[in-house]
């Protein structure tokens, strides 16, 4: 068995994933990834992982995506020692003009996707006896979000999931925890919001208590700090990364 | 038309609903009220108030549910003062034994149900220009709660979903709230934990930090506030109504 620690990162192609599994890397860890970017693998590697790939993981919201992830992990490792998901399914407009329907797919994407991952991942973290699990949601299920209530609401019923699942297993040597973002500075977010030239930047910069975008970096070192192993006596928490939004 | 004003009361045959009813008529409401227990529509006329009785809306969950509460009101009175809601559907088990259906069950019952009686109240209580609305959720959706995970993460859903559609009509004269019970005295709480005879009832009290159960009298007294038009200032909350469990 190798030293060094195993970690998913279920979608290692956009948003923080990229640079989360690049930290990792570079801190004795060996990695499943999901659906990579291009030349990703490579640069891991290069870090010194060894690198297990799954492709078409994307999509949480199917459960078999979680189990595959996990069934890559223990064939090739043998174990996981921290687990990274990332969930979601923005849906937005007024309330006064939404159906069942609107509600439905914010609750796949935002409660059944992280609700799926945890299933998946929390029973092999148990029989281990230590694990971390990380779910990423959004800042928006923590305060009411103008604009995207039904997201909003779903993702809280996520935050709350992570809480009782960290609840359940809080003797078991496994931690389980959530971290919402909003105004982060990459490419899909900057385009849903027209901001990707300076005025709507700057309209959109306006919105954040601290006047600026969060960048993938500094979230990827955030979150680092859940999963690699150096720190284990936090479990149970949301915690909004969202420049003072939250 | 009438002076009195106009209440809905989605299930008038169990828990705060046949309580909430009499406190309603008494303080000059006319009433529609979903399936009324017995002898309680001549209670609520001899306190003087008109009721309109829909039978089989128990289940806010099926959306016509809701929909013909709503019709009933106008067709009878023309106008909705306040709408209150009684939504849930427990689930318990551990997370690590549940399955996705467990889930939806939850989602269906706990945040489904709620969302199917707004849409159809709000809009309403919008074009009127006022109006009170108060779902009653559950004090499990603002804490972890072992036993019951994914029930309280479809309840915290529910809360929040409360809470964005009050900010959506925050300007339109309409409040929306939610009120979360725990460990109230009722023969269904009583028969679900065991809590029937003396032993099991002081084993239930001493979950309580308040060291008893809550009765139907105060929470109809504690939630007619936030239905009778006395007060309009509070908009967008979720109370737990709990003896301090939460």
């Amino acid at each position: 068995m190798s030293s060094r620690r195993v970690a998913i990162v279920s979608d290692a192609a956009a948003y923080v994933g990229p640079n989360l599994a690049r930290l990792l890397a570079a801190r004795d860890h060996d990695l499943v990834v999901g659906d990579p970017a291009d030349g990703l693998v490579d640069e891991l590697t290069g870090l010194g992982a060894t690198v297990e790939v799954v492709e078409k993981v994307r999509n949480l919201a199917v459960p078999e995506a979680s189990e595959r992830l996990v069934q890559a992990a223990r064939d090739r490792f043998g174990r996981i020692d921290s687990a990274t998901a990332f969930t979601g399914q923005i849906v937005v407009g007024r309330f006064l003009r939404s159906s069942i329907d609107d509600m439905r797919k914010a609750i796949v994407g935002c409660m059944e996707a992280p609700y799926n991952f945890l299933r998946a991942v929390v029973p092999v973290m148990v029989e281990q006896g230590d694990g971390q699990v990380l779910v990423f949601t959004s800042a928006a299920g923590a305060r009411p979000t103008p604009g995207a209530p039904l997201y909003s609401s779903a993702r809280a019923g996520a935050n709350m999931l992570v809480r009782n699942v960290a609840d359940e297993v809080v003797g078991k040597g496994v931690q389980v925890n959530a971290i919402g973002t909003n105004f982060m500075d990459f490419p899909e977010f900057l385009k849903a919001n027209r901001a990707e030239e300076p005025e709507g930047r700057a309209r959109v910069e306006a919105m954040v208590p601290m006047g600026r975008l969060g960048t993938l970096d500094e979230l990827a070192h955030f979150s680092t700090a859940f999963v690699d192993g150096t720190s284990t006596f936090v479990t149970g928490q949301f915690i909004p990364f969202a420049g003072g939004w939250v």
